[in-house]
């Protein structure tokens, strides 16, 4: 599991008192390679955090030899003395671990606007790097939860013996072009930069950037792949992608399930679209309307605001011959009212909502959450 | 107050059975004129109701000669049947009032998809026009509440003896390109239907426009305007403008100081943008935020909430020099933290944000509610 599982790889999460609670809120994982290659994609949230806008420049190489994390603190909107941190806590992993400071890739998560304390960070890096080992993914994982309930962890093994390992934080905040989350996903195959960014494109384009818990969009998201190929494996690029997306798909799903004070996984199907675009575009207007997600919460198969979320897209299609189905019930034909929907149960933690626009061929799925007390309370009082 | 503000207008309100509670739910304006000049303005969603449908053809030639309005079903997504109870409705009014039924306006409100039942709805027109009177406007501000609190009033009378008044209903699904919500402004001066027409679209661009109370689009939503003519008086068309914007503003502050389960009312100013297209963009990406809305609900002063916001937009500004205010405490200058956010006490109804792109000339002012505990009850158990 987590980002130790392809080999090559040592990690470690460490308690640096970040965190007022004294919760673990150092990770840090080393890439022993023999490989370097990396790919990461970020935020395009145009205000970024002082880590985001370090580690843009850190991958333009497409190289990396580790990735340190921070919970505790985004590192966002505190100015340059903000971004002196990152670049120090950068120069501080390279110097204990005989790396080039642009080999390190820097990610913080927890509230915008607040200076974090160097002197602890930087501790904390030092701790981490003295207990480091191929086992240390899963202390890693814990290391970077915030409001996460349970840390979230994946990985693939294929058949040709390379394997795809993966770490992800992220509760809140959730929305397109990624949620509020950090991603470290590691692969002892043999890639190539070129082929680590087609592959890790490719999959956080159908699972991280369909997820719209929250519609709020984070400063501080990243994702990050990296490659030690020790498993001296070259891999087929199709199943490489694949399994990539696998781990993607999986950690994508845990943070769904274990959003903000969520009650339900709300999956938003799409078909019968022109363009694969005008689909996600109809299924996260959808994935944004507070009174749907309401309604879901409440249990309460209000289909009248499905269409009326479709109603404010610019999609193609025919405001007279929508369909809908709420849990496989076609509540809605030609826009009209159809099968009844009394007996649609949304008591289950899954619901499922198809939309058939009937002006073409493309289909895609956004997944969202319900909206309830619980999100309110939790995001009222976070930082108070 | 109201709809009989204005010479020349009768208005009536009665309970027709549509509710289930048995308050009243039609509510009845007719144009005695001698002016049957008229204008409107539409939902923009793509998914219209019936009403919306038949207005928008009723609407066509500038005349109107009376307005129906119902509560307790939104008659929409009910196909061709939905369409004929609309335009029977049209035909009733007509037939009993001695006008054309292309001269009656039709508006709707409740749930989406449910059948109106047509006999009570035309029992109820009848009703209403027996009871049609010129002081009237109070009863069919009544009519037309939904999960309204209270009905919504407002009138202001020219110093040189003409008057414009209107009535608004509306509390949830508040968004942009108009609330949820129907709205009928009368006024006895004589104003031509080019000369309404321009009037209405100005006052609705900076007032019900720029209300976002929770990022929900109705299907149904329609302001009309009509003028009897019955003062005599041809206006001044930029007082006359004044006059209606003030009526629209007072209305929408009204819907916004009733938005469903809101605890503040929010006022987002954007300065510095280059147009006000961009400051409203700006705006309203913040009164969609459901973590800054939350925030504010938790008294929490949360400014990189607003920051994350605005980095989503496509305005033009520089990221590291954004400033924040917030109840006119500058907490962020050149975005980086300013004034200690701590004195900032946001328990009273009003909360001020600023936020300055310094990047142009341009301003815009965008209002909306913080997310409760119950906003989230009310929409919810709504339908259920």
């Amino acid at each position: 599991m987590s980002v130790t599982a392809a080999k090559g790889f040592r990690a470690a999460g460490v308690a640096a008192g970040l965190k007022s609670t004294g919760a673990p809120d150092v990770a840090l994982v080393v890439n022993d390679g023999p490989n370097d290659a990396a790919a990461a994609v970020f935020t395009s949230n145009r205000c970024k955090a002082n880590p985001v806008l370090w580690s843009e420049r850190a991958i333009s190489d497409g190289r990396l030899r580790a990735v340190v994390l921070n919970s505790g603190g985004a590192n966002c909107y505190t100015g340059a003395e903000g971004f002196q941190v990152t670049h120090a806590t950068a120069e501080e992993v390279a110097r204990l671990n005989a790396l080039s400071p642009l080999d390190v890739l820097v990610c913080s998560t927890g509230l915008i606007g607040l200076p974090l304390p160097q002197d602890r960070l930087l501790a904390g890096v030092a701790d981490a790097t003295t207990r480091l080992t191929a086992t240390g993914g899963g202390d890693a994982a814990e290391a970077i939860r915030t409001t996460d309930s349970v840390s979230k962890q994946a990985s693939v093994t294929s058949p040709h013996g390379w394997s795809v390992g993966g770490m992800a934080k992220g509760a809140g905040m959730l929305a397109p072009a990624l949620a509020t989350m950090l991603v470290v996903i590691t692969t002892d195959a043999l890639v190539d930069g070129p082929g680590l960014d087609s592959a890790l494109r490719a999959a956080t384009r159908v699972t991280f950037d369909r997820l719209d818990s929250d519609g709020c969009q984070s400063t501080n998201d990243t994702v990050a792949l990296m490659s030690s190929g020790a498993s001296g494996l070259a891999p087929d690029p199709v199943e490489f992608t694949a399994a990539v997306t696998a781990v993607c798909h999986d950690l994508a799903q845990q943070l769904l399930a274990d959003a903000e004070g969520s009650e339900h996984d709300i999956a938003i199907e799409v078909r019968g679209a022109v363009s694969e675009e005008e689909a996600v575009e109809v299924g996260r207007s959808v994935a944004r309307s507070n009174l749907f997600k309401a309604a879901v919460f409440g249990k309460d198969p209000n289909w009248g605001r499905i269409l009326a979320s479709v109603g404010t897209t610019s999609a193609t299609f025919d405001p007279a011959d929508l369909d809908v189905a709420m849990n496989d019930v076609w509540v809605c034909r030609k826009s009209t009212p159809a099968e009844s929907a009394d007996g649609i149960d949304l008591s289950g933690r899954k619901v499922g909502v198809v939309i058939d626009l009937k002006a073409g061929p493309a289909t895609a799925t956004v997944w969202t959450n319900d909206l309830t007390h619980a999100y309110v309370h939790e995001n009222s009082a976070y930082s108070s």
